[in-house]
Order: structure tokens, then sequence, then C-alpha cells
């Protein structure tokens, strides 16, 4: 049905287009396709005043975007003054559709987003994956991706790209996973186990969830670092507006950043490393506290009862992270840390002691430490978001489909 | 004489060209200077037969090329085979030069680079800086400066920018030194104190050390990490040949991430940083040395000799610069850490204990750790070279100059 909308990926390594009239014609198409998406609806006058192109110039992307379905006519405006009445366009509804799709320690979940970036399809199966081999889980979550299709394309959208979330390294290759230690999968070519008509993007699920902060926050700044926590502790460096990967795809490995030098040893050969103090399983552990599936609805809700050991072991864990945020942000100088993902719900017992350890660390005002609002769905949303925003960037790719 | 050739930073912060015939021409221009800058001499049809124009449109952008002084023709090649002999083109060794100048704890030094990338006039002034006030200082810089423009001149080269290395945190204007704390400079706008016709950049001497590692290194790659250390411990952080410069422009302060997190307090405010145990008073202290004014020279010397203390401390500083990088090399996944400046001259002795707790501290291939061939001359090439790319990459800016 459709190729690949990317190679790679399409958020970060924009393919650089040729600096030829094509390339410029391309490059043109994606700005009126921006100004509409961004200030819309617009009328053909308005693009043309805001991206400095002619009224003629304008009319002619305009056509070509109507034509592939990315932009809709809303029909005459009302003239506020003499000569003919501008028509005013929009984002389409019913162009095409981002799918994204998470593999979770305990869900798949699949949505469709449209150029428009709302959901108009969702489907999720709760259930452990942890230690199940790579190709029954990837099964159902093709049979999720095919029904959510089948939902969007009653509502006259089609698939523009697959873009999937994983708790693990993802190569630079953007489809095989390296390493997810919470499902035990080891270099996993999940390109190789995904439907051929829908070659998919992977990333992890940090990125994609800094990525869905970035674009979709309250009033995110260009520069900052993501901290989650749906594997022990995942981080995302966001520079200018764009992810730091790394040589090798792993930068943002901030649970394998030293906190003590000369403490416990961790599995990835390390001592000391944040997880050993602010992973799941320690900070479960230093509760006193069974180790569960969801361990971070565990801490939550007994911290939230106010159980002694619950709120003293999140304390020491905000204690760690406030030093090795310290490092980061000394390395990074980001305009902000966001807590997303899981730890978004731990942050009324993680806060105060992370925000004092930076306080404390730094000369000056420490650097601000805010609450992502996307919580866990972040991944999801940015991994369906990556697919339009690759869209809206060069909307000429989907004239590429076969 | 020279307007400003460009506002800011040049190599990071190029200025976006608007997508117009205009803008289309300028990055033409840019493509056939980088051209004959990588692969000269080229004919013009090998340039357009590698940037993908015709030979009519590359002959178009050369002249004007030729005509500004940015490019000469050699003469007629013998021609292999039948047809017109094509004439060679190479980059100007006549027209304009980048200045580039350091304001050092012990010494000045300024430069001028032409567009080959070759030093063509240079002067140094030997002093303690330190607890000077900046207008003195920066008046003996402003002769030196006038010395090598003049030397410069009447190699047929004229200025086309300066910029200025300074041992400290500088402000996103790219000209104002928020904290320079071996020179107890403190908020000094090197713009107003420099002379009016040739207006600096301004940028920390890591950045710039850094800038010339990516550009005149052995195969340094696009993404590494390069540490010094001119003044405690600095580091740059290069990510696909950028620059990562951070919110306020202070990214890269490696000096001040925690490694023993109890440790004694720092002058930043924070306890048991790097800097504590791999800054220059710090090694000294603990080799039993006096403090000097050369405290790096001092310890190679020491070290060189077999001195025990000098040995032992250095010792222990690779094995604490080790901890900070094992978080570094986390965070950022880079393919390289480049030991730069003053540090490449005690490699020998930090190396062995950097690397040993870096590969302890990592699963699988540790990042290698390389010694840089610049060393202490990084940061003045690097400013010079910075305004000569600023020239490469936008070689329409040089009309601009009133």
């Amino acid at each position: 049905m459709t190729a690949p909308l990317h190679e790679g990926r399409p958020t970060t390594t924009r393919r650089a287009l040729p600096d030829t009239q094509q390339g410029m014609r391309r490059r043109n198409l994606a700005r009126v396709l921006h100004a509409v998406s961004d200030e819309g609806p617009l009328s053909r006058a308005a693009i043309a005043s805001r991206i400095g192109l002619t009224r003629a110039a304008v009319s002619t992307l305009v056509d070509e975007l109507v034509r592939w379905g990315l932009l809709e006519e809303l029909g005459p405006e009302r003239p506020n003054r003499v000569g003919r009445p501008g028509s005013a366009l929009a984002v389409s509804g019913r162009g095409p559709a981002g799918i994204g799709a998470e593999v979770g320690v305990d869900h798949l979940s699949v949505c469709a987003v449209d150029l428009r970036g709302e959901v108009r399809a969702r489907a999720v199966r709760h259930g452990a994956n942890r230690g199940r081999a790579p190709k029954p889980v990837v099964q159902e979550l093709t049979a999720l991706v095919r029904q959510v299709v089948a939902d969007a394309e009653r509502e006259g959208l089609w698939p523009a790209g697959l873009a999937v979330a994983v708790p693990g390294l993802v190569a630079r290759d953007g489809h095989t996973v390296v390493h997810a230690p919470n499902l035990d999968w080891h270099g996993t070519d999940l390109r190789a186990l995904l439907p051929a008509d829908l070659p998919p993007t992977v990333d992890n699920e940090a990125n994609f969830g800094a990525l869905a902060e970035l674009w979709l926050g309250d009033a995110t700044p260009p520069d900052f670092l993501h901290v989650s926590a749906e594997i022990g502790i995942g981080a995302a460096v966001v520079v200018d507006g764009r992810l730091l990967r790394g040589k090798r795809g792993f930068a943002g490995e901030l649970g394998h950043v030293p906190v003590h030098p000369d403490g416990p040893r961790c599995a990835c050969g390390g001592r000391g490393c944040l997880e050993q103090y602010a992973g799941e399983e320690a900070v479960l552990r230093a509760a006193g506290l069974e180790p569960r599936g969801d361990a971070v609805g565990v801490l939550a809700q007994r911290a939230g009862e106010d159980h002694e050991g619950a709120r003293r072991a999140l304390e020491d864990a905000g204690r760690a992270l406030g030093i090795a945020l310290t490092g980061a942000v000394n390395l990074l100088d980001p305009e902000a840390v966001v807590l997303g993902g899981a730890l978004a719900g731990l942050a009324p017992w993680l806060l105060p002691s992370l925000r004092n350890e930076l306080a404390d660390r730094t000369t000056g005002p420490a650097c601000p430490v805010t609450v992502s609002r996307l919580g866990s769905e972040g991944p999801l949303l940015g991994a369906a978001h990556s697919v339009v925003r690759a869209v809206l960037d060069d909307p000429a790719r989907v004239t590429e489909r076969s």
C-alpha cells in the first residue's frame, strides 16, 4: 500500500533537499503547509504575506497541497473590503495520518493522529510483555495497527507512516532494538517483524516522550532535558528543538551516570549509577515494598497514603536525581528539566529533595524543573506526531507512495 | 573599514538565508567556494559535476567569486583531450583573512589565517594578565591586532573579521565575558573595548579549541567531547559538527560535574566537583608542589622527572576525569573524547587511569579517548578559522562591507 515516508528518523535527520528549483519548490510547499498548520485557517493572500512569496506562487503551491489532500478549502470568506473574496484554507482532517504505536512492559497501544494533530483512532491491549519473545508480541501489535488503520480509513484518512516506541536502546538504523532489558529483547529488528506495507520507524520511548513534550507541551523551551522512568531511568536531550542521539543512538543514559562512584555494582558494568538509587527496583527495595509489575503505581499509591518508607525512599531518590542532574545541567546548560513518563506521577515526592540538591550545587538561579502534563501518554503521542511532522516538513513525500 | 561579517557566532548560528532566488544564489556561491576549498584546484566543469549545477551557472558564480577576490585563476590547464582547455580555479591567497586573538592568563596572541587556512601573520606578547583590569589588557591586544592586520595587508590580505578566545564564560550575545575567574573579569563587554572598525566575536577558549579540533584535527569525528584545562577544567560538546552552547552559552562545564557528591566545597557552590580533584590547583596541592603561574608546565616537568607526588596526583586526577567522563559519555554518546589545550601535555600521566575508569564503568567497548595534536594552539587557530569558515559558508557577505 504505502511506501515508507521517511527513512531513518524523520524528526531529527531531515533529508537535505538539493538546492535546485525542485528542492526550493519542496521547501516552499512545506512553508505553506506549516504556515496554515501553525496559524490557520488562512487565505492565500495571508499565507503570501506571512512567508514572503508572491500571491501567484502561493496559489500554485496551495493547489498542489489541496490536490494531495493536505489542505482543504473552507469556502469564501466574507470580504471586509472591496475585491474578490479569498477562500480560507485549513489543514485537512481527511488526508494522511500518523500511526503511533508503543510496546510497553505491561501494555501495547496504537493511535492515529491526523495532520491537525487530533487523535482519530486508538486501541490498547493490557497484559505483561516482560520476557515474551518478540514475534508474538509484534503479531498482537500488528493486529492493533490494522484495527486502528481500518478505523482511520473509515474517517477518510490514510496511513502516512508508522512509528513505534519501545522501552530500550534502538540502533541508529531506526528499526533495530539493540537491548530492551525489561522485555529481554536483544538485537530485535522490528522492521522484519512488522508488515512490509507499513515499515516502521522505531525509537526509544524516552525520545518519543521528549518529542511529544516539545511539540505538545505547554510552552516547552527548545532546549531541555526530559527525564522519564519507564525502564530504570531514561532521559532525552533536546537541543534547538532536535533530539541529541549520540553516535550509536544511545545518548540520554542518565540512569548510568555515576552518583556515588564507590557505590553498588550496576548491571551496566559501572558502580553507584543513578539507577542504583532512583530506579524503580531500588526505590521499591528502599521503601521495604515487594517488587511488582507496576512499581510506579505502587509507590505513588503508598506515598499518597503517607507510607513512611515510600516517602523516605522517594526523597532519597530525588536527592540522587538531583546529583546526576547537576552534572547534566553543567554539561548541557538546558533551559529546563522536564520530568515525564512514569516519573511525572511521582513528582510530588521526588521534587522537593531534587530541587534542593540542584539549588545547593549551583551558584545563581538553578535550572527550573517542571513536570510533564502528558505523563505516560507522551511516547505514544510522540510516535504518531513524528509521522505527522515528517509530512508537514516535506509534504511532497506523500506523492511518492506507490 | 570593515563592517561585521557575522553577528553572534558564525560557526554555529549560520544566518538562515531566505528561500528565494537570491538566497539560492548565495547558497550556490558557498557551494562553489566550498568545492574548490575542499578539493581544489578545480576547473569550472569539475565544479559543475561535483555540485550538480550546469557549467553555465557555475561560470557565473565563479566570475563573482573571482571578482570579490575569493577565487583565483591558475591559468589554462593542459588539455588531455580535444576541446577548449579549462582554467583551474583555486581559493585565493590574497583575499579576506580571519583574524584570531587569544587572551590567555599568561599571554596575548593574535594571528591572521587566509582562506586557504594558512597562518600568514602572527604576534605574541608574554606576561601575566591575572588580576589586571580589562582595559589595559585589551589595549595591548588591540596593538597586536593592528600589527597583524598591517602585516597581512602587506601580503594583499584584508581582515574579514576578528574572533577572540577568552578563558571564561561568554554570554550568548557573543561579545560579553560573563566571568573569567583567572582574570577576575566580570561582565566585560569586549566589543565596547575593541576598535569599532573590527567588532569581535568572543567565545570561550574551550569552544574555539574544540572547533579547531573539528576543522584541523586528524580525522576528528563530527560528534565528540573536547576536554581542556586552561582554567580549571573546561569542555566543549560538538554534535553533528556544531558546538552545543546551552541556553546561556554555558554548556560544557565538566569541571563542576559532581564526582564525589559529599566531597569538598567548590567555589561554584557545589561539593566534590571534578575541579576539586583534577583542576590545576588541586593537582599541584596533591602533588605537594607550590602553586605557580604555569601549573601545567610544572606538573609535566615534574612528572617527566619521575616525581612520585606529581605522578600519583596526575593518576588520581585521571581517575576523577574518568568518573566525570563516564557520566558525560552516558548522556551524550560521543564518538570520541579528545584531550586538548593544556591537558594534552599531561596526557601521558592522566590517560592510563582515565581510560581504566571509563572501561571499568562501561559494558562493551568504552568510548575512545584521544589526545589533540594542536595542544595549546587550538583556541587561537579556532578563533581565526571561525572567521574563515563564516566567509566560506556565505561568501556574499564580503560584499556587504562598507
